[in-house]
């Protein structure tokens, strides 16, 4: 890090894309279904916030996860400007398809490291479903539509189910899945295991093997090293992260899982550094309150909610 | 960072050294007098937890902060083994000469870097405050007995009360503290302003001019970036950190400061990064039990004790 003067360090400093995934990953564990117009709203101000790429919602079998049979009609109904990138998780060919038939226009696939977690989560081997990921790339290819398509990598850092998993294991499936056609690969620390050494080291060590696929960083706060992996996460040269209003998230399918990294600390966080982010964080502020009203049971986390901006904050 | 395995890593990297602040800044927004037996059965739980430095109490007016006055009982009683440092936090001149008749092996002085927060906590200038710690310097050397000098700089990183706080004049009073003899010096973030480009930063610039003298980091967590300004402070070299039980603690003359960064959570961290702290984690989750236990009324943070270690944890 500069030495120089706070101003010339900001000057030289890196934008960070922000992707918000409160309507799918900050959503996953709520068990009151969130109505559809709700959730729309919740996009309205999400995009007022100037993100511009938001996960919007998830296809998997509404028996799984009841909160997204609506997926489809989220889809449809949502209408953002051109320069909003509107992106949907799917876990395996099905929900590759139902997302195409919805029109999408990013497709973000997620298979698992562990073995044990990708078992529990789709009762799939992490194997089959990079072959599932195959055959998805395939599918989008003979779609012809532009479609992007991201890859994320699951308890990367480590697996409540199975304890650890090695890097080299991510390192190969990123490799697979860059080669198959991802044109994005997640890192995601599910289930808080990440410390900044191993993120930085495995960062690393992916950025190595996908070339000029750019990296996105997915951290959990659920052992409070969510911040502090987000700044190794940079050091290695991730320029795009998840977050989440007041903190929500976490699979129902890895034990333990807790809250994505708080969208408003971190922002607050990475703009204090010197990183423009984009967003609008007083405006933020007033969306997680709406959320916070229609979800009364969840658990919203957060430090600037709580304690306020700095009197020194500068946005960068 | 380095890119070989997890366990080389560890190999090379250093030991971080943790003074718990429990029994001191812990304390002092606590406003139900925390009886000096209690007192005393905590020091003897982090003594048991492997802590070699302890800072058990202030020598401050008890109008002031009621909680310390029983400072002289509890050094008095305080009864540890050779290897573990205690020290006393004084404000102020006559604070030091009660902490020298009480026998203390190490003296913390602290005056702040931000006028208006100085003159709030103890109605003096900045200025007149360095006055006072080279009379404690030349008392100190009067008195003939081997006692440990540490001055603290507060709000190093900003003020609630005068908002900026120049990095400049932070590096011109460590230079004047240890020219006026402080044997260590400490940085703190009272009221949670810091951000980690910062941290590096500033702690970079005092390290050039403090000479072979050891830099300790003490951070607080208001704004949820405790954790990640301690690793910016690890990279800048800072070798010792200041931790609280259940993220306890604040200054009563800093309005809206809060919690101390969590022991706990601090001591994961540093472990799974493969920094060796010595601490116990385990008998630490005991302590932290049975101060919660005592004090019903106060918010204890944390996220290992909501969450657990991680399966895949290795203490360094």
């Amino acid at each position: 890090m500069s030495s120089s003067g706070q101003s010339e360090v900001k000057a030289v400093r890196q934008r960070v894309e922000l992707r918000d995934v409160t309507l799918r990953d900050g959503l996953q564990l709520v068990s009151e279904f969130l109505p559809t117009e709700r959730k729309l709203a919740v996009l309205r101000g999400l995009v007022d916030c100037n993100f511009t790429e938001i996960e919007l919602t998830s296809f998997v079998p509404p028996r799984v996860i009841p909160q997204f049979a609506d997926a489809a009609d989220v889809v449809h109904a949502a209408d953002v400007p051109p320069s909003v990138c509107l992106s949907v998780l799917v876990p395996n060919l099905k929900g590759a398809k139902l997302a195409l038939e919805a029109g999408v226009g990013k497709i973000n696939f997620v298979l698992s490291a562990s073995e044990a977690h990708n078992l529990a989560n789709v009762q799939k081997t992490t194997d089959q479903s990079l072959a599932d990921f195959q055959a998805i790339a395939t599918e989008m290819r003979a779609h012809g539509r532009d479609i992007h398509l991201s890859a994320g990598i699951a308890t990367s850092f480590g697996c409540t189910i199975q304890g650890p998993v090695a890097e080299e294991r991510v390192v190969e499936i990123a490799a697979q899945l860059v080669e198959a056609g991802a044109q994005e690969i997640l890192l995601a620390d599910t289930v808080g295991y990440g410390n900044p050494v191993q993120v930085n080291r495995l960062a690393g060590r992916v950025a190595d093997v996908v070339g000029d696929v750019p990296l996105v960083g997915h951290f959990h706060d659920t052992r409070g090293l969510g911040l502090a992996n987000i700044v190794a996460a940079l050091d290695a040269g991730i320029g795009k992260l998840d977050v989440a209003l007041g903190g929500l998230g976490g699979c129902p399918f890895a034990p333990g899982a807790s809250g994505n990294v708080n969208a408003e600390d971190c922002i607050f966080m990475l703009e204090s550094m010197g990183h423009p982010t984009g967003i609008d964080l007083k405006h933020l502020a007033d969306v997680r309150k709406q959320l916070e009203l229609w979800l009364p049971q969840e658990r919203f986390t957060g430090s600037i909610s709580r304690a306020g901006l700095p009197k020194t904050f500068q946005a960068a």
